[in-house]
């Protein structure tokens, strides 16, 4: 590649935004120019994150909007809910294309999310071009798309678990439950007594139980396939680790006959153009740490033939694949680049 | 109380005997005067578990049915699977009164435990007298009783979160769904790889998936208490943490219109004589660290009206509740004493 | 007992408070009257720990000298550095007696304090009344004490390795370093993005090397001890775990012909009368977690033939024997009880 | 490249063979040919680990001299000690060129190895033609080397934090004290009770204090630097976490003037060729996670102006720079490569 496309992160101090930068500077095709943040605004980025000296000499600048554009072709942003929808027309309108990793760009019906995320919004026309960004399931709508609204990490997690399943008819989608889990950086780079190692260390339990978030953002995806409104059960707990989610995710067959393999081969053939699921061989079941440091999505499938469920599991790093990761994956597809440049595919283990 | 009674403990250096010696050592009612097992016969105690320093000076001897019932009016079997179907009936026959912490006294289906146990059995007789040890339940049983199975850490975990459902008649059984999280500690004190800390730690994964043993024990349960039989879906995880287990129980409601407090109102009644459940407040789940240390289990009440499903969390130490503190809380009442004698009420936190 | 001793804890929210809570709830002798706390004031204590429940009905109260002089006889402090200076004074004049666990009162020489903790002092007369409440060293002088400075984290772990090579004038003083690792609730109960488990867990580092604040209090002990000025090499590092310390500490012999064997009879000899240290065999070395949930200090030995210098090992829980155990211990001792009323002894393990 | 180097990995089921496995599957000029191991013979590679499939089809083979060299070009030995003693001349007959990961080829006097690792030696000739895999101190020699001992992971950590200041002659090497921590991967993937997580989770403790088999050979090479025999205090800590090592290195300065800027200068000069070492600025300690998943080896400085001592603290991930990245990193230099190729630069944080 004789040009390397300039990008923008804005939010890089966060998690989302040093995976972002992680991933960026070894991905081949690219340039990072830009690194924006408020609260860190004119600090060298190696202050926040030493290990990388060497690597990186940028110093963080203020979210300016005009001066972003004139640096950044492509811009990454990792902020809170609610401020991306100032910005990302701002930056469309100077001719950015945008990735935006909040949950500002996820809902095609914006009364969901004001009913969710308590705001009035006034860009349904901007909301309604913007594509989810999972490319497994979207992955066509991806390619030239100028506004994505990247997934959440549990909506990832989930979706890839029971995407066959609905899009075939195999399941009786009101009895689909998630039970997800995921590792404490799912909670940002604040300081929340809640997830302190003292606190969280050795320690287990749900949260947000019945009203996460993430619930409209799974069912809208969910009827999407289904061709019919879909409510799922889904429940978030906190891990005492730092990276990965684990779904597991129940759901009653419609045909009490299906096996094990027969469900494997339907999910082999559902991602067999998706180079980062990978579906598991009969009888193992996934580890999150496989796919920790990497963008891959492993997933594992049990049928319970004594009550006729079937038992998806998938695992994620949920700041990878579930954010960072697959926000690159976009980018891929956005910029006609194969899908799996720059992203790293192979965990350490252990 | 003038005279304390004498026990034994079989299986004395694995986790369940280190948490019966541990609680046992601080009962004021009882006596250690036997530790036995094969591994470690002929080694003093506090070469196993050096920090008892001071406080055991027992040496671990070989099983001997006749030296045991000379020395010990009680006998606690922690054991591997298979063992003390051959020892409880040699002990009971000599007049020593036994709690079983394996799987052989847990059923009173022998064929069940055939089926999932792969064990023949020639003790229905004696089998047919075991109490199932779990007090909430069974405390009546368990006054007088001479034998007690003593519950898996996982059927206590689920079993005390889907009772008041069941016993009322609140749910549609064949929609319970239990998913449980566990501590590595539940495997035992034996070198397995998976799970070594370089192994589990910052990782999650199911096993058994459709086909862990406590699942008929549950189910047996369950049955007893819904008066039909009822089938379960159980899926235990391993947490990268030492101790606790939660349970996620999922289950539709029969009546759409009971809320949340209507619930906490139920389980309260339920539990009233019951001094080791904690209901916990509406909006307050349980995380499992407040239980560890201890013998208590939390309970954490959501109704999501969107689905009609209520969820329940329930979060106990595997090794106490679950497993060691139990067996001595059956103790307590075998011996008319009060149920909490001698037991942990508080966590450390965090 | 016949009456027990009403008690008030300053800074009920923070982890010294809630461990003094739990601590004393299960005292005998002991009634909590009063929880103090600033931000917390007007809360139900059991809002912010909700595991309570049944067990704790106070609410927090703001601190007032008053209030608390009334319904207390004896006051904890357990606040941020620089504020018992002020509410001593004003609870002795009151009558109460009270055990400080800041740093404010552990210095006899207050240029000290000055120098390291960067305030101005005004009540030498006070201060240098108050007794530092080691009590394995010194336990007369806390009989009957009115003032007690109870010790950091890293100087009790520190001192009692030390204590007995010092006292004998075995070692060369100026040699000694002590490498200590610290759990990091060390570093209270406030959100920081450092101790936040995503950060924390699976690393490691050292912090505030060659200056952290508690050196100049174990110098002040140890010269006390040696008769000498001396100075000690101190660094602290964070692990990865919510509990424990260990302090390994290295020192030259004077003696090179000096065994093992040797120094764990003196160390034995020095300790027989401190019911909390203990000094592990020959070829053993102490593990964080037998002393977790404990008031024990946990101590082994080695010599270096090759080298000629010992190392002493020396674990405690930093939030017990570290901080309120020892707190408690100075209790029993200033009301002449005996010293391990209503202290935990054994650890759960694993 | 046009053609690829073939190499072979016996011991291919344990941690330094995961390691190389992964190392070299993203390595641009070398194709595993091999996968060796007597265990697992027989066993697809996949079975063991699961996560690469697609990615490894090979199967383990046993360890056959002759199959072997007809295969591979270069030959990795991650086996327990005292078997590559016989399988590297054979190997080396046969043309190979040899990595050997267990200690083995670490001593230039056999001697040594007798006394600490209780083997005789009838290999001296071959031993002595080994160069000591530490490229930063050896890099010279490693170029066309055909016998490469690779450090043990604690001497890595220990020499690069020790080697400039014994080089330039700035401590009086007696008095160097290596207080070390590790990641309970450095135990291997064998199933020990000691490294279960249940165990060693949430606690923390020093093992073969004074008698660890890395003395010798940390020695060994800091008498090479100082001309003049050295001898070390080394003391090994078990971390609960998977990976990394931190050494903290004490020691007294010959001229108590040097102040940690004027050491920065010299560790940078010292370093200014080899790219894996990574020395912090002024006032940062390296955290163990930012080498982990790298071949970084990061280094802060202190100096503790009171004392006379600097403090040297180094971090690397003690299975990549401490093992298999370091053996790539011999074997890039043994090829006349990039020092750096195809190995990971860049951890993912948090």
């Amino acid at each position: 590649m004789d040009q390397k496309i300039s990008v923008a992160i804005l939010g890089a101090s966060g998690y989302g935004g040093i995976q972002l930068v992680r991933l960026l500077l070894e991905h081949p095709a690219v340039d990072i120019t830009y690194l924006g943040g408020e609260g860190s605004a004119g600090r060298p980025y190696t202050e926040l994150y030493p290990h990388l000296q060497d690597r990186v000499s940028l110093v963080v600048e203020p979210v300016d909007v005009e001066a972003i554009a004139q640096k950044s072709k492509v811009v990454f942003l990792s902020l809170p809910n609610g401020l991306a929808m100032d910005l990302a027309p701002a930056l469309l309108e100077r001719g950015c294309r945008v990735l935006d990793l909040s949950a500002d760009y996820r809902f095609t019906n914006l009364k969901t999310y004001t009913l969710w995320y308590n705001k009035e919004r006034q860009d349904q026309d901007i909301a309604a071009k913007a594509v989810y960004g999972l490319p497994e399931l979207y992955r066509d709508r991806l390619q030239g798309a100028d506004l994505v609204g990247c997934p959440g990490c549990y909506p990832t997690a989930s979706l890839l678990a029971l995407s066959p399943l609905l899009k075939q008819g195999l399941i009786v989608p009101e009895t689909a439950i998630i039970d997800a889990k995921s590792g404490t950086s799912g909670g940002g780079r604040q300081a929340k007594v809640n997830l302190l190692l003292a606190e969280a260390d050795g320690s287990l339990g749900a949260y947000n139980v019945a009203r996460h978030r993430h619930t409209p953002e799974i069912e809208q995806i969910c009827s999407d396939l289904a061709g019919q409104p879909v409510q799922v059960q889904f429940t978030p707990h906190l891990i005492p680790m730092p990276r990965g989610i684990l779904a597991t995710v129940y759901a009653t067959l419609r045909d009490p006959g299906l096996v094990r393999d027969d469900l494997i081969t339907i999910y082999q053939a559902f991602y067999r153009h998706s180079p980062w699921v990978k579906i598991l061989p009969s009888g193992i079941y996934p580890q999150t740490k496989w796919a920790c440091g990497t963008n891959s999505c492993y997933i594992g499938i049990e049928v319970d033939e004594r009550t006729g469920r079937v038992i998806v599991m998938s695992a994620i790093d949920n700041l990878l694949k579930g954010q960072a990761g697959q926000a690159v994956q976009c980018l891929n597809l956005m910029m006609g680049w194969p899908e799996t440049l720059g992203l790293p595919q192979l965990a350490f283990y252990p």
